[in-house]
Order: C-alpha cells, then structure tokens, then sequence
C-alpha cells in the first residue's frame, strides 16, 4: 500500500484530491484540515512528521491570504503567510521521508506567473516554494520522486466565492464560461498517480480554463 | 462516439497516444504515419481534412529536424521544416473542425523553453507553433475546446537513438537515470480525454523527468 | 570605427535607432528602409550581404503584420510573414559576418510572451527568431558577440496609429498613461553600444511601461 | 536635484552602482554598506526610513546567502534570509516614498529563473520579491515609477570568489570566458537613470553573458 498524506483535505481542491486518491487500490490516504494541521504552526508540522515519518504521496495545500492593498500589509502579517505558505511546507519537506517513486503534489495558485497585485502576499510567497520544489526535483530525482506544481485559476470553491461578489456573472466573465470544478484537479492528480507518471516532474501545470496569458 | 485523429501516429509517442486513446470506451482513433500524412505537404493536409470534416480529438505530432550547425542550414531545409512542423498544423487547425469540448495535443519538444545550439530548426518552428496553439486555446474557449502542449525530455523512440550515441550511458546521464517509455505520455493524453480535464488549456507541460531548468 | 546596420531605419523604431546610434563617436549607420531592404525578399538579403561582409551592430527591425482572424489567414500570408519575420533574418544572420565583440538587436513586441489572438502572425515567427537569436547568443558567446531582444509595448508610431482607433483614449487607458517615444528605444540602444554592455547577451526586455503582466 | 539610495553600497554591485550614478549631474547618492544598514534588521529599515522618507532612486541589494544543502537549512536560517532578502525590502518600499517618475532597481540573481539547487535560500527569497516588485511595477505605474529588476550572471565580486574555488578556471568554463566586472551593471543603471528610461518597468534582466538557458 501507498501511503497518501493530503493537508487542507477537508475543504476545495484538497478535498477533492483525498476523495480521488481514495479511489486508488493500493492508495490509503490521510488528510488533514488546517485546525488539524495548520501549515503555519512549526508544532503541527512536527507532530505530522512525528506521526508519519514516511510517505509515498503528498500533496500541499492551505488556504489562501486575504486580498490587501500592498501597502496595509503589516510585519505580522507578513511572518504569518510566510509560515503558512512558504516556511511549514519546507520544513515538512526537510523532515518527511518522501519514499522512493513518490510523488510531492503543490496546489499553488495561476497568479505565480502573472501577479496579481491586490494578492502580493500569496503571489510571492506560493511563487517561493514553487522555487524550492523545482529543486528538489532535481535533488531527489535519482530516487524517482515526481513534483509537479499545479496552479489553478479559478475554481469554484469557498474561497471563490469570498473574493468574488457575483459568482454567476464572475464565471460568464472567464474564458471558458465557468469556473472548474475541484474534483477535475483531484481526478488529474489521481490519474497522475494511479498511471505512475513519474516522467512528470519539476512542472508547473496551470489549471485556468485558458485564463492564463504567459506563451509558457 | 468521439473521433480522435493521430498524425505520426505509428511510431514513438504518436503510437503511444493511438494506443492509449483507443482503449477508451466512446473514443475511436484514425491513425496516420508520417507517408500517409506528411504534414510537410498542403496537399495532405487538404485530403485529410476532405476525409475528416470533424473532429473530437486531434494529436499533431511529427518526426524531428536533424541536429544542424545553424550556419549549415539551407534555405530549402528552413522550408521544409516551416511546412512540416508549422504551416501544415495551421492550415489543419484552419480547416478541421474541432467540436465543442474537444481536445487539441501538440507534441513538442522541451527544447522550445531552453533552445539547444544544435537543433534550431525544431526549436524555433515548434515554439511559433505553441504560440499559435495558445492563441487558439482563447478563441476557441468559448467551445470549451482544451489545448494542451506536451513538451517531452529524452524519451525512448527512434528518434532518440538516432540523435546519442550511447543510449545506456546516455540514460545514466538523465536526472532520473532513464528516458521514459512513450507509453508514459499515451497514457498522460488517454486519462485528459477519459476524465475530460477541460479546464488544462493553453498550457505547455514538460515531460522531461525532471531535466528542465526553467522555473516555469 | 564600428559599423552599424540598421534595417527598417527610416520609421519608427528603427529610424530612432539609427539616431541615437549615429551620435556615437565611433560608429558609422547605415540605414535602409524596407524598399531598399525587404526582408522578405531573399534577394535583398543577398545584396545586402554582398555590400557589406561584416558588420559591429545590427539592428534587425521591420513592419508588423496587420492584425487578422487566425481562420482568415491565407497560405500566402503564413509564407510571406515566414520570409519577412523569420527567414530574411535567419538568412542574413547565417551570412553575414558580425565581428568579434559585436552587437544584434532584435526589435520584436511584447506579444511574443503573451500571444495577442488577433496578431498570430507576428506573434508566431516573432517569438520562432527569438529562439535562433537565443541559441546565436549561445553559439558566438565566445566571441563575445551579444544579442539583445528588444520587446516594445505600445511605443508611438506609425504602426500603432494603425492599429488603434482613437491614439488618445488608448494612451489613457496604458498603466503608465501613455505610449513611449520611440527615441527611448534607440538611446537604450546606443548606451548598451556606447558603454560595450557586452554581458547583456541572450535576453529579451519587454519595454512595455509596465503593460506586461508574466513575472519573468 | 534626485536623491539615490544604495543598499549593500560598499562592494561589489552596489559599490559599482552608487559609483556610476554618482557620476550623473543631477543625482546625490547616499550609500549604505551592510552594517549601517541591514536589510535582515526591521529597525534598520525604520532609521533609513526616518532619514530619507523619500527617494527617486532606490538600488535594492544585498549580499548572498551561503551555499547549502537543503535539508541542513534551520528554521533560524530561512527566517534570517527571509528578514534580509525579502522582508526588509518590503517593509522599506511600504515606508519610503519613492517619488513620481522615480526609479526602483532591484539587484538579485540569474539563479531566479533556473534555480540553483545549493542555493535554496536565495533563489526561493529572491524570487518572492520579484514578484512583489512586478505588483508595484503595476500598482505605481501612474505615477511612473520604473521598477528593473538585474539577475546578474557571475560577476567578479568578493562573493563569486567565495562560491568558486579556481576563478580562473571557472571563468574560463563560462560562455563569453570571463565573469563581467560589476561597473558594467553600474553603468547600465546609471544610463538608465540618466535616459530617464522610463518605459522599462516590471521587467526581469539577466545579466548573464549568455549563461542563461531559459528562451525568455
């Protein structure tokens, strides 16, 4: 059996990536909501690894910050969504084994590669790790461990709807005429899984609905 | 039924992805080797888009430019691959009718985001073609038709034995310490079609086990 | 003394170019318009090289493509953008003879990184001669000769009166509240050749005023 | 007259920046070494603040972290770095003011956009602060405030002798065979500031001698 460990599990896209994953034979999952294990706590992080000191399949979520005018951003602030988004996932990295032909899932955000500026504090510190994963890619390749960052636009999860006021003229506004569904991201992390797509690694994959406005 | 069409579908990653797609329960595929349809040649094109009018699910894919010293390259070569591996997509992509809610592959090379000195020909016409391919993935988004880019690394086909010398060393040299099997990509585009993942459009995945350098 | 070639110099960009430039001590300019050089025209190319063998600075430069619905392309147009975009230079390039310590200069657009569906042409071979001049930088890096992709935004010329209806409510509508003098281009130009800025090789500056939204 | 500020002012870059704009007309630079003002120091940061509540030039620099193994990195280390390379910064683009039509340049690293495995710390700060730097890039673009970002190459500084241990063979392992002394990013600035290059913001530079592999 492969062992699954999912943070932010209960709710959007983590959610749907426990429920898909369950679906996978030799898949158990493990799946952890931010009161459970709050990424910015260094104690959360360490009781995770203290509890799990391996595991084949991770995938890395929290909540995002709240949209903020640049210059309201206080010190507190700052520290508290680089714990959150940046430093608790490193050290996660640096304490779990993550077992030879694992996989290490990030669920970023598509506003890496093109910032939004009223969203600086998730933009640079997602686009932070994103850094780090692409190392460790490099790292920990000869032991065939997969990372691939996948960064989605909108999707219609709670977190949506509290940063847009019309969710209904909002998606006739994108693209492709609506805003995804999580369980899309959780069924190609799944498949990504279930078909041992390790060649797969290093990546950066929008998941926008054609949002996206970068020739790469 | 959908209808999928695969374009040097008879060796390397276009076999992989004929195969792949066909054991999908509503998909029948129509595959053509590189004689059946160049793409280097309009008159080819025209024929298939007369036989196919429609189509659910298009994958372009075509064999590789020599390795060529930039200043060796005539002007008749320049030509010949502009058509091959570019004029002949876009007159397909003008011609063809893809449905609402299908699906576009381009297979490519991970060389267009780090272009190698020795293959100038495919580096340059196969970016032109991405952007072409992410200009199409806003137009025809409204259609909810995806356009997905795979990029591949070092994979195990023909093609790659005729470009290294030593294939087992050459693979030692890998981050992953192999070249993946083009089954590895067949079965990546297979399970985008099975659970219909609209919403991965106008993105360009490598494919390269963990070779790239480029952060995004 | 150094020579510099300038071509598309008698308007907009490249007339600026061959300004700034020809206020340098050392440096001779020789500027053709598009009648006495068509890119397009492989013919010219030819006669071009013949007059002059070798060269310090080249400024490649040369109209747009008018804007036009991707279905709408005809095969000729896809052919003769190839030649004036893309080949004329590639042709020259392979050619010429551009001295140790030399400089190229790439005049492109900004839509290179993020295609404009509406400018297919361009936004294609465009960002196909950046990959080769990519790969040169690469090939004559140890003769130190640099190349330098100069990407503009909306820069106040011809060319753009062209492309948009009413100049003025479109400058009012740019981040910074209007479209650049095309004279900034070329003293940028002329202060990378006047101060040897030999390091800056193999790089694209978007020069947008802010207008472009990928982070690199 | 404009009021320049240089951060890490008494070596390498920054010594060459503060000496290239101190040769402009109408410019006044103070410069500040690393211990009159370090950038990791919050109440640093306030002091230069309440010496300078504005500015029109601003050189955003400071030295390296060092080389490391990723999983030796301590919570103490990513917090300093994060203080030095990212926090600090922010803090003072929050306070001062940088005036209408000022000039923002950030120096940071090649290594952002084809990370370094050893160098963790500084690719992954570095990165976020770029990103931060293409939101003010957009949100002071009214007022014209130009923000450029340099991703030096290797340069011949104190710290490029510390992370190699042969220079000159190293230097000869690399594309142009020489690391670029720092007065060519200096001068590159200064002309910048002198042109009143204005319409070059939000964009990342590499300054790499063609080291670099990533197309764009």
């Amino acid at each position: 059996m492969r062992k699954a460990i999912v943070l932010g599990g209960s709710r959007g896209i983590g959610k749907a990536a426990s429920k898909s994953l369950s679906l996978i034979d030799d898949v158990v999952v493990y799946s952890y909501d931010s009161k459970q294990c709050d990424t910015g706590n260094i104690g959360h992080i360490q009781s995770l690894c203290d509890e799990h000191r391996e595991v084949d399949i991770l995938v890395l979520n929290t909540g995002g910050p709240p949209s903020k005018n640049f210059f309201d951003i206080k010190t507190e602030e700052w520290n508290k969504y680089h714990n959150q988004l940046f430093l608790g996932f490193c050290r996660l990295l640096q304490i779990i084994k993550v077992r030879d032909d694992g996989f290490v899932f990030l669920i970023s955000s598509f506003n890496i590669k093109e910032p939004n500026p009223n969203l600086v504090l998730s933009n640079s510190y997602r686009i932070a790790l994103v850094s780090v994963i692409k190392s460790l890619s490099k790292i920990m390749a000869s032991r065939r461990v997969s990372f691939v960052n996948i960064a989605p636009g909108p999707i219609k999860t709670e977190r949506l709807s509290s940063l847009v006021d019309d969710l209904d003229s909002f998606e006739k506004s994108l693209p492709m005429g609506y805003a995804a569904n999580a369980s899309e991201i959780g069924d190609f992390i799944s498949s990504i899984v279930e078909n041992n797509t390790k060649y797969l690694s290093g990546v950066t994959i929008n998941f926008d609905g054609a949002a996206g406005n970068s020739l790469l």
